[in-house]
C-alpha cells in the first residue's frame, strides 16, 4: 500500500514525504515544480520506497499515467493532497494562479480518485477559508464563509468539492485548516521575505502594513504531526479541524524584530501604515483549536516559539545556499 | 445603463428579461442555449432594448467581444449571473458539467466584470450550498459548509469567488440563495419530470425515492419579487439571503398527487424506497427566511398554493408545444 503526495516538492509536502518514509511505506509524489523543488527532497531522494514524477495536475492524461505506473509498483491507497499556490498577492494579481493551482488541481485529484478508486483524501485547506469574521472565534463550523482571497476562496472551493466527493464516491476526507505554518525548507512566508528584504537592504527592513496583524504560527514539524494525529483518530466521514498553536499569535512586528535580531543585528524597520499588508489579507485572527484539542492533540511550542525555531532555521537554510 | 443577464435564455433568466425590459432598461443577455432556449425568450425579443447573444461563458475571447458590442449600445452597470447548470443528477454522474456551465462560468464572468470595471453582481447561488446539516435550521450564517452535490459544490465555489471579488474590485455583491423554483417557462424540475413521465406512461406515475422528502417551493414571479427587493433594499457590500416562501414546504407525494389530478387523473403512483432522490439530494430542509423577512419581504404565496400555480401553468406550456 502506498500514498500518493501532491505538491510533493514543496513545503509541507516534502516534510510530509519525509516522514511517510521513516514510517517504512511506499510514498509516491506529484509536484509541477511551480514553487517546489527536487533539492527539498535531497533527504529522500534515494529512498527505494520514493518515486515522484513532475507534472501539472491540470494535464490529467499524464496525470493518469503517472497514477497507472504508480499502482503498478505498489497500490495507492490514499491520496495526501497539498499542491496549491501558496503566494497569496499574486493570486490577487492573477485569479487565475488560484483557480488552476490551488482549486483545479482538487478538483482534478478527485476526478483521478475516483478513477482509481482510491477513497481516502487528506487535504490541505486553510484558515483563510473564514475570510474577515471580525471578533468571532473561529470554530469548524463557523459562518457564513466569504474569503478575502482568491486563495481562500479557490481553498474553500476545493472543500466544497472534497465534500460533495464523499457523498458521491469517497470513504473519508480529512480537512486541516492550516495556520500559518514556518520551518524549512522555506519557500514562502513572511520570514523569507523579511530575510530575502535584508539580503538586499541589510540596513533596513520595511514591512507591508503596520506591524500589527496577528497570527498564530505552527512550526512544520507539530503541523506533520497533527496531520497524522487527526488521520489516525477523527472518525466522521469528513473530518474538518483548525490546527495551530494554543494562542492567539504574534504579531508581523515580533517577526520583524526576531528576524532582524538573528540575522542583520543593526538593521532599523519601517512600517507602512495600513492594517492589512495586502489585499486579501485578514489583520487579526481568533482561531479556535478546541475541537482538535479534545480530540487529543496540543501543540507543544507556542507562536513566539515556532516563529523564533523557525528564524533561526530559514537562516541556515539560506546561509548554506 | 444597460444590466447583463448571464443564462438569459433559460428558466430565471427569461423571467428577469421580462421584469427589467418592462422597467423600460436596456437589457443585454448571454446564453449557450445548453438548457435555455430562444423560444423562452419570445415574449421579449422583439424588443429595441433587448439584446441576445448566444456564446458559452467559458469562451472568454468571444464573450469579451460580446460585452464590447453591448456596451458600446450602452454601458452595462451590473451583471445579474444566472447561468448554471441546473440538472443536479446530471453533474453528480459527470462532474464537469458544474464545473464549467456552474463554477467556471461565475469564474469568467467575474473576469470580464474586473476588466469592464461592472461593480455589481447579483448572483443566483442555492440552498443546496448548505449540504446536509440535519436539524438545524439553515440561516445565512450557518455552517460548516459542505454541500453534497457538486452542483451545490460548485455554487459555493461560485459564491467563494463573489467573495474575494468584492475585496479586490466589486463594489457589491447580491448573493441569492434560491429554494425551489417553480412556474414557466419550466426547463427542469419536480413537476416537468412528473408530466414527463406520465406523458409516456399515462397510467402510473413512478417516483424516484419515497416521496416523503420535503423542500420549499417559490413561484418565479415571487422569486424575481424578492430579488429585485433585495438588490433594492440590502446595504452591506456583501449580501446573502435566503430566498423561499414561510413555510416548511411540501413533499414530493403532495407535488405527484397534484400533477396526476390535474394531468392524468386515473393513472397511479409508485414510490421508491430511499428517503433521498438521488445521490445529492437532501432529503429535508429547514430554511429561515427570517433575514429576508426582517428585511421586510414575505412569499404571498406558500409552497402548496405555489405548486398548485405551477402545475397548472406547466402543464398549459406542454399542452401548447
Amino acid at each position: 500500500m502506498a500514498i500518493l503526495i501532491t505538491g510533493m516538492a514543496g513545503f509541507i509536502g516534502s516534510n510530509l514525504a519525509e516522514y511517510f518514509l521513516k514510517k517504512n511505506g511506499y510514498v509516491f509524489g506529484i509536484d509541477n515544480l511551480s514553487r517546489g523543488t527536487d533539492e527539498n527532497l535531497s533527504r529522500v531522494s534515494g529512498n527505494s520506497k520514493f518515486r515522484i514524477a513532475h507534472a501539472d495536475l491540470n494535464d490529467i492524461p499524464l496525470c493518469r499515467n503517472i497514477l497507472k505506473e504508480f499502482n503498478s509498483v505498489e497500490p495507492i491507497t490514499e491520496i495526501w493532497h497539498m499542491a496549491a499556490n501558496s503566494d497569496i498577492p499574486a493570486g490577487v494579481k492573477d485569479p487565475t494562479i488560484d483557480l488552476n493551482d490551488t482549486f483545479l488541481s482538487t478538483f482534478n485529484v478527485l476526478q483521478l480518485m475516483k478513477e482509481f478508486n482510491i477513497k481516502v483524501i487528506s487535504f490541505a485547506s486553510s484558515s483563510a477559508i473564514y475570510g474577515d469574521l471580525g471578533d468571532t472565534k473561529l470554530i469548524e463550523s463557523s459562518g457564513p464563509l466569504f474569503p478575502i482571497s482568491n486563495y481562500g476562496a479557490m481553498k474553500l472551493a476545493s472543500e466544497a468539492a472534497v465534500s460533495a466527493a464523499v457523498e458521491s464516491f469517497l470513504e473519508k476526507a480529512f480537512i486541516f485548516r492550516f495556520p500559518n505554518v514556518v520551518g524549512t525548507p522555506a519557500t514562502h512566508g513572511v520570514i523569507l521575505d523579511f530575510i530575502n528584504k535584508l539580503k538586499v537592504s541589510r540596513n533596513n527592513l520595511s514591512v507591508l502594513g503596520n506591524g500589527s496583524q496577528q497570527k498564530s504560527y505552527l512550526h512544520v514539524d507539530e503541523l506533520i504531526n497533527a496531520m497524522i494525529f487527526i488521520r489516525e483518530n477523527a472518525v466522521d466521514r469528513i473530518n474538518a479541524f483548525n490546527i495551530g498553536p494554543n494562542d492567539t499569535g504574534v504579531k508581523v512586528s515580533f517577526i520583524a524584530e526576531q528576524v532582524v535580531s538573528a540575522f542583520s543585528k543593526n538593521a532599523g524597520i519601517t512600517y507602512g501604515k495600513e492594517t492589512r499588508g495586502w489585499v486579501g489579507d485578514v489583520p487579526k485572527f481568533k482561531y479556535s483549536i478546541n475541537k482538535l484539542s479534545s480530540l487529543g492533540w496540543n501543540a507543544e511550542l507556542t507562536s513566539s516559539q515556532a516563529v523564533m525555531l523557525a528564524v533561526s532555521e530559514i537562516i541556515e537554510q539560506e546561509e548554506n545556499k
